[in-house]
């Protein structure tokens, strides 16, 4: 069944009202008539499927027939703090990590990063990135769509640390030096319902200020394996590993 | 240090000859000179660093300074049999599949696959993709190349299930009706050394008579979690969860 995101104020105890793009989505792309059924969610604690009572080229109002307890979403809250990398790698990373369980998406400027952001349109970026990842999270069967916030420098990632239960560093050199426990003790440790943030470096690597800088906060440095993955490769790697570990492990 | 997969017979015990594209590499894309370092696998046993000593615009030569034990390989051996996906993503799942450490890629043209292979591009293609996964396997320290089989049809795929220890097939429907335990079970029982087969759907995934088929020649149904995954996606959840399981939790 089609899925679709809209605002907690268009979902009511009877009915769900939906607008703009999924309008055009639902009368014009699927080609949906009354009746026909869809799964609405508001992005919180509530998803429901509906039946479809009328629509306009304004608005779709869909009965909701049945409250839905899909439970797809991590149990810890996993947050990508993603090194800014070239071309549309960050694309790529947003809707891969929204399929495999991410809470957030964190953005920052390294040392090592070649892309700038330009302020002016930074917003323009966002909005098509938060596009990206909700439409991957209507595709998976989120329950909700993760949160992109705008690009943060490194002294500002800094400050954010303290707001995580767990910090990990996904770190080349553990990998080459054939570290390999560290992730799933880590791990082991972690609980339920906390806040792990996750942080990657851009193509080249973060440098050895940036890893000083984390330990120093706090942060724990983990191989994520042997082989030498690409930045886009290791938030991926690291959210199945999540996954497997707290959903499939049990 | 860049690295070189050559073939077994260009690796003696004291030098290295690196032929073709790689001389192009060397020479005019890393502007290379005669001292500098490059590690060089014979994508079997060796894996060597060595220094160049001459180069023309046929060759280079390289003599070994030292001999490396990189294990970088998956203590189990993985095959990806991917029903055909659509577009680009079968380059993409290889490029991917090869940095998370499979060994062997087997594509198959399953019932709901849109795309078909015209038997006279095939081996262009396959060229394509075996140049694919060896730059991957380069950059992600690898010691093989996966190999790439041509497509196959869905009997021919049953027909080789015998040949592995382990056959996964990776179900949506095990996912939706909240299955999770079972890609644990499966990888807590497999040993090192094994052969590992994971079966994954194209877009529209694989089809009842395709599970029945499959079951009934051994096939294990699993699911990836409670999120639904797209195609491409499916095997690097495998590939991430098995380095998890048998590199990292020890």
């Amino acid at each position: 069944m089609q899925r679709y995101f809209v605002a907690k104020e268009q979902m009511t105890d009877h009915n769900v009202q939906l607008v703009g793009e999924d309008v055009k989505h639902i009368v014009k792309v699927m080609r949906m008539d009354l009746g026909d059924k869809i799964v609405c969610s508001d992005n919180d604690a509530r998803t429901v499927i509906c039946t479809i009572s009328s629509y306009s080229d304004k608005e779709v109002i869909a009965e909701i027939i049945e409250e839905l307890h899909p439970e797809t979403e991590l149990p810890v809250k996993v947050t990508i703090a993603q090194g800014l990398p070239k071309g549309d790698k960050l694309d790529y990373i947003i809707q891969k990590g929204t399929e495999l369980g991410a809470t957030a998406f964190l953005p920052f400027s390294a040392s090592r990063s070649i892309v700038k952001w330009d302020e002016k349109k930074a917003d323009k970026k966002i909005e098509r990135l938060e596009k990206i990842a909700k439409e991957a999270a209507e595709q998976s069967y989120r329950e909700r769509i993760p949160v992109i916030s705008n690009v943060f420098s490194f002294q500002k990632l800094l400050q954010q640390l303290s707001a995580y239960d767990v910090v990990i560093v996904a770190y080349e050199e553990s990998a080459k030096a054939g570290e390999k426990a560290q992730l799933a003790q880590v791990l082991s440790k972690a609980l339920p319902g906390q806040n792990i943030l996750i942080v990657i470096g851009p193509e080249g690597g973060i440098t050895e200020d940036e890893v000083a800088s984390l330990t120093e906060h706090g942060a724990i440095l983990c191989g994520f394996g042997p082989r030498i993955l690409r930045t886009e490769t290791a938030a991926l790697y690291a959210l199945a590993a999540i996954s497997y570990h707290f959903e499939l492990m049990r």
